[in-house]
Order: C-alpha cells, then structure tokens, then sequence
C-alpha cells in the first residue's frame, strides 16, 4: 500500500527524460530491469525471462511460460519453455517428485518452473535449467493447429481466426515488435522535428473525397462517417498555431474488394507542415526518417529480423530513393518493360516494376490535377500537374503527399471544379480565410510500410485482428 | 533532388536510438535544431523562430508567424508575430519602404519579416527586431472574436465553432502541447516497462459490456459497432505470448448525455500485463507513472504549465496516493461529509469530496462484483468483492483497472450470472482454453487526465475537435 521508494522515482522521472523504447527484449545484454518489480503478489516477482537465463549461470531460478514443447528421452524431461523474450530448456531428471505433472505437461500449458541455472553450450541459448519444480498455472486444450514447428501449418483463415495461438509463434512475434519500433521511430523523428502530437476524430460528418467508400454511423439520429484520412483536420491544425502537427490513428476505407494489400481499418501515420513549401522538402524528410529507422531496427532488432528473414536495409536503394515524375515513370515502364500504364496513373503491376527498375523504392512526382483529391496544390509551370508525391516501397504504394492548396479562393475553386459543392466543406473551407502559411505533408500507411520493409505478401500478417469484407471477427 | 548528407543520417539514426520529444519548444535553451532544414524552396530555410530571437542579437534574422497584434506610436509602429515557440516584437521606424503594407495589416494576416536583432529588456523575450522588410503571405478576414487577449472573449460554442482561431492562443497552445507531453511520457513509460504498443480494430461485432451505449456501424451490409474499449483484445494479446501490451486510441461511448466530463468520442491509454496479480500492482505501477508524468512536466513545460495556471505537482497527494476499499470511502464521506452514497457506487459529488479529503487523488478499491463487467476477478476472500480499482483525480474517475478472470469455466460463469449469453463472446472466450496467464490491466482517459492535471472544468477544453450530442462539426 506504500508508495514507491524514492529511488524508484526518480528513475521513472529519467526515464521520460532519456527514454526506453529499445532498451527491452533480449537483443540487449543485461537482465531485463524491472521484471523484479512486478508479480509481487503472485510469486512472479523473482522471475527470470527465458531470454537472460543464461546470464544467471550458477543460480537458482524461476521461469514462468509456456508450454512449447516436451520431449522425454531415456526417462529424462526435455522441456522448452516460450515467454516474450525467447525460450529457455529446463531438464528434469527421471523420478523426480513433479514425475506426474511431468507426464501430463501438454503444449502451451503455462507453467512455473525452478532450478538451478547450468551453463551448456548445446542448450539454446548457451544454458539450461536443471528443473526442481513444475506447477502448472493453466492447462491449455489442444490448439488448433501446432505452433512450436518452424512455419505453421494453417491456412490464413484458420491463423486469423486463432489469434491466441498464431501471434505466439516466435516469427509473428517478431512481427509485431517490429511494427511497434516502425510506429515509435516515426513519433520520435516527428517529435524530434518540432511537430506536435495530436489526436482528430474518427466519427466525422463529410468524406475528404467526395463520397465514395465511407462507413455510415448511425450517430445519435444523425448520419455520420468513419474518417477516410486526418487530412481536413491536419491541415486546421497547422493553420491553427501548432504549425507542425503528426497523427498515428486509424483510417477507415469501405473498400469493395478483398486484395492481399487493402484492409477497411487501418493506421495511418500522418505529418503536415506548415511554412515548408514544396513536396520535396517532405520528401526529403521522409527519405531522412526511412533510412533512420531502417538503421535502427537493423542495429536493435537483429535477432527479430532474421527471425522474419528480412534485410530492411536492402529495401531502400543504396544511393537514395530516387525521384521520377509520373510522366518520366510512365515511359520508363514502357520502354524497359513494353508495359502500358493507365492514363495518368499506374497500376499494380507497374508500380512493382518501377520498384524492380529503382532498386526497391522510388518517389514518383508530379500527379495529374485530376487524379489528385482537390487540395492539391497545382504546380506553379503547369497548373494540370500537382506539387505531390507517392513513395513507392517493394512494390506498392506505400505513401501519398505532397503541397496543398493554401489559399481560399483556390481551394474553393478547386473543390468546384471537382463538382464538390463548397457549402458542404464548410468548416474546412473557413478556416483558410484567417492567415494560413504554405504547408504540406504525408500520410504513411503503416501497416504497408511494415509488409514492404519486412518483404510480407499480406497485410494480414501485418494486422492483429485484420477487418475486410468478410472478417468483423476476432 | 539528391538524397540527405551522411552526416543527416547518422543524426537520425542516433535520434531513435536517444530520443527528442521534450527537445523542441523554447523551455529548453539553444535554438530549434531543425527549423533551417525545412523550407528550403519556399524561402523559410533561414527562419528564426520568435522564442530564440534573443539568442540571435546583433545578427540579421527572418522571422514567419501571425499578426498577433500591431500599435502605432508616433509614427513607429510595434509588430507583435506570434509563431509556435511564442512571440516576438518587431519595431518598423515611420517612413520606411512598407509603409503601406504596414497601414494595411490586420490581425492574423501571416507574414514574413527581416530584420537586426537588439538586445533590450523592456521587450518581450528581452530583444526586438528592428525592422527592414515585411511580407504578407496570407492576408486574413477580421476572426469572429478576438485572440490577443489573456483571455478569449467568447462562450464555449464559438470557440469549438472556430478551432483555426481559437487554438491560436497561447493557452489552448499550451493546453495541448502538454496534452501531446502526457500520451508520450505514458508511451515512454509502458516501453520501459516491456509493453509492447498494439493496434486493435475499432470496428467490432460486440460490445464489450453488453449492448448498451453503442454506435452502430453499417459494415457492409452487416451491423457493426464502434469499440467501447480494447478490453477483450488487449486481454487476447496478453494470452498470444506478447505478455504486456498497451494502445493508445479512440473510444466510443453513445453517452445520451451531454456533460462536462463526457464525450462520445475519447482517447484510451491501456495497459494489460501477464504474469502479474493483484490491482495493487498495477496501482503501484501507475503512481510510478504519473510521479514521473508530473515532475517531467514540472521541469521541462514550466512556461506551459504557468500559462495554464497549473501546478501539476500539487495534483497528486504528497505522501503517496491514498488507497481505500469502497466501503471505507463510502464510510469516510458518512462520517466527514454527511454524504449518502448510491449502493454500492460514488456519484459524481462524492467523487469530489473524496479528493477532497485525500490531498487530490485517491485510489478507491474492492469495488462490489455486481458494479464491475464480468471479467473483473473477484477477491479470494470474499467473491461478492472484485480485485479492482478506480482512481479519482481532481474530483473525478480517470482510470479503471483491476485483475481479469483468466480461468475459461470461470468467465463462461460469470458472463453467465450477468444474463449475458457466452455464445456471443465466441472468439473472446475461446482465447481462454488454450493456457491463459493471470493478468491484470488498466484503462486512462486521456482528456480526463489531462482536464485533472490541469485544473481544467471541461472535457471539451482538452479535446481538440470534441464530439457530443449536439457536435458533429468541425
């Protein structure tokens, strides 16, 4: 009931001062720090993580886990046991006093288990635990399908529709740590950038584009919409002070198809600028953020990546992401691969191409007008062509951005020209007629960027609980 | 066009790896790192921001920001612009080439400015800028009320009506810039910790407590509904091996009333961790979280914090946060106030007068098992009890948490005794048959925490595009 000692707050006090995204998981060396800290009340609070276990070579220990595979040899116990920083063996001798809860033992049971730490260069990670106790703190039925094999094997309905057991699978695992360092890296490249944080509704009144492929809510007897971008608001943001303003939130698109690379729920990384002109300066940012973070999660997540088998750093061309009009991409595709783009646009497979051709990425510039929603500033040498920007990653679009229009009159026009009727932006609309500065930005599509960077076909196998058009559950 | 200097990324690089969110903003001395990076093509690379104009004495600078507000004395006009990190004055001598642009300024017209920087106490920031040239880049519409005074004249309606204008002042700047402040120390904190951030979907196919105070979703052609917490995935996430996980995202609430701490549409910051016990831990560990929230927002947002007028120290309780049962709560507001509370609850009055009687905050205990959802875990020694908790903070609830039943034939029962049918909690509860460790979480209200941090009396303060009943708009 006491508070914490005074020395315990003072290291929380640096800690938001310094910081510790990174400072966890077993690519570090030392013992994970405040494990000690937690499980008082449950007998958990000397427990050691199946990852630093051999660091406490010569030592008694606790584990606590699961289940991830028994193996009785001889009538000695072999037993894995899996948390969320690796696994660990412990051996129990034949005979012993848990003989019978030994024999039992069936996989992903959560167990606690102690004994003594011996240092063995043919256990994984260099050490086992000589078992003295086992209790078992929750048996588990038969999963569905068995999750201690290299790969599963399960088809991708029967992997989503088990997530419990799916995401326990070292290489998901590996997953989705990295799509929280992707997620971190870009917060802290925007906060380190001077842009705020900030939070704009979900629950909206008008589309960004016109109408099509929004969610009606039905929002307390009136009709509403789930937001299809932050743009509207972003864009306020900048215009209301805060001038630099970065968003990660999630994104809503009825999409009717199901494809490998679109979901109708998914997390947008968002930036927008105020007193930066051009969508080069945006890409340069981006460029800056991209190669930092593939720096760091090469330097700090080596044993995740190689889990996943992929080589982020090989993911952006080694000379920088080059940048090519659309005009320019458009012959290129032609020319080296007699491929025919759309009018004004590219399609899936020209954009993979164009990857191919650029050693992986390419910022492709200078989108039609028509092709661009109608905040798009037209560039100033020919207002048919806008001041934007996709980032094109491994294959797919993976970022759109680029100048909007600053001022009133022109963005309404434009928003006419669209055949958008003006009164229905009304609050996006006014709030350019009191001192907006020239500003551009980006959206990121995060889970995107994480498939590209990790070399995934799906973006299910980059969403924990993925929605289409046929999965609301889980 | 070509890609940033090695030296930039090995700058990046390292900003991952150390971090920067409190190293922006004009509390910190030096100036913003950044700014001469950006708006290279648009004439803003050599911008000065107006909180480091004092730094820049005896030098040339060009400063960008808002009209805060223009005199003319004798001749001599005095220009007050306004930008993200503050304000600066700039005096124009009578006579000069910008006469005529000076005549016709207006308030929150955006403009450019150059200039000699001179030492001089009487003026803001302790230096003026003599000025030699103006632009305007947006000329603004006289706003609908006044922003450059210490306080907005106008009610509560037309300033949410006119968010581009009135989060241009200084205090609602600051107001959330510290709001940004608190979801990062959080993050920081739960990374620390060893919690992995997660996304889950906010579209469901059920509530998480039964149906009530849902909005509805027409998910292609199948009712959905917007998530009312991420109860049910995080507790999934703590079973699929990720063991601690936390998110920071929307809610929803059909709330059918309009009050000054509710809105249909908040922010959550939740934590859910296994292997860990009772609520007292999970008590401690927020404690540990807001003394370090709170001096770090004490050192470093010190000029936000006094344009606020808050304190943010003398918000929680010197000695610690008290911990009390309900029942002695309910008794201790009897005996001190003659207060009479509902059975088994506060209501909103004895809320109030708790904190009042705690030193500001207090975390209330053992809350009945009737009034919690069906997952809270009961008390051993008394199961009509739950091992949960709420604390209040500043007269009100800002977090609930506590420990989960984490045994399948358990929870099956216990959403059974509520007359909820466990077959519509299919995928939740089937989670549970395949080894479940204890766990136990919490959920914050991020604005709730912010309004009580900062002593502020309305939720909409702190949200910057609020939704309720009657606000769709902006």
């Amino acid at each position: 009931m006491a508070p914490r000692s005074q020395t315990a707050l003072v290291g929380a006090v640096s800690l938001f001062l310094s910081m510790g995204q990174f400072q966890s998981g077993p690519s570090l060396p030392g013992k994970h720090v405040m494990e000690g800290e937690l499980g008082m009340t449950t007998g958990y609070a000397g427990r050691t993580l199946a990852g630093y276990v051999a660091a406490e070579a010569g030592r008694y220990v606790e584990l606590a886990g699961w289940t991830h595979r028994v193996r009785r040899i001889g009538g000695i116990t072999f037993l894995l046991i899996r948390d969320r920083t690796g696994m660990a063996q412990v051996v129990f001798e034949a005979g012993g006093p848990d003989e019978v809860k030994l024999e039992r033992l069936g996989a992903e049971d959560v167990v606690r288990v102690g004994g003594m730490v011996r240092a063995d260069a043919r256990a994984p990670g260099g050490a086992e635990v000589l078992g003295r106790s086992l209790d078992v703190i929750s048996a588990a039925e038969p999963p569905p399908f068995e999750i201690n094999l290299p790969a599963v094997k399960a088809g991708l309905d029967l992997i989503l529709d088990h997530r419990v057991i799916s995401l326990r699978h070292p290489t998901a695992q590996a997953v989705f740590r990295i799509k929280a360092d992707i997620v971190a890296g870009f917060r802290r490249f925007s906060e380190a950038q001077g842009m705020v944080e900030v939070q704009t509704p979900k629950i909206v009144a008008t589309g960004t584009e016109g109408g099509a492929n929004l969610f009606a809510v039905d929002y307390v007897g009136r009709r509403a919409y789930l937001a299809q971008s932050p743009q509207f608001y972003k864009q306020l943001l900048v215009m209301s002070g805060f001038e630099r303003v970065f968003e990660v939130g999630p994104v809503y698109r009825a999409e009717p198809h199901n494809t490998s690379r679109h979901l109708n729920e998914f997390t947008s990384m968002d930036w927008e600028i105020g007193f930066v002109g051009g969508a080069g300066e945006v890409m340069d940012l981006e460029e800056e953020m991209l190669s930092g973070l593939v720096a760091s999660l090469s330097e700090i997540r080596g044993r995740e990546l190689s889990l996943v088998g992929a080589d982020v750093r090989a993911r952006l061309p080694a000379g920088g992401i080059p940048r090519l009009a659309l005009a320019a991409a458009v012959a290129l595709l032609e020319r080296s691969f007699g491929k025919v783009s759309p009018r004004g646009d590219l399609d899936p497979e020209g954009e993979r191409l164009l990857c191919e051709a650029t050693g992986g990425a390419v910022f492709v510039t200078e989108w039609p007008a028509a092709t661009r929603p109608a905040y798009a500033a037209p560039l100033d040498r020919d207002p048919e062509l806008t001041d934007s920007f996709d980032l094109l990653l491994g294959g797919m679009e993976v970022t759109t951005g680029g100048r909007r229009i600053s001022d009133y009159a022109q963005l309404r026009a434009s928003l006419a020209q669209r055949g958008l009727d003006p009164g229905a932006f009304g609050f996006y609309l006014d709030g350019f007629r009191y001192g907006t500065p020239p500003h551009a930005g980006l959206a990121i599509g995060l889970e995107r960027l994480t498939m590209a960077l990790l070399g995934l076909g799906n973006m299910r196998e980059v969403t924990l609980f993925p929605r289409d058009l046929t999965r609301l559950e889980p």
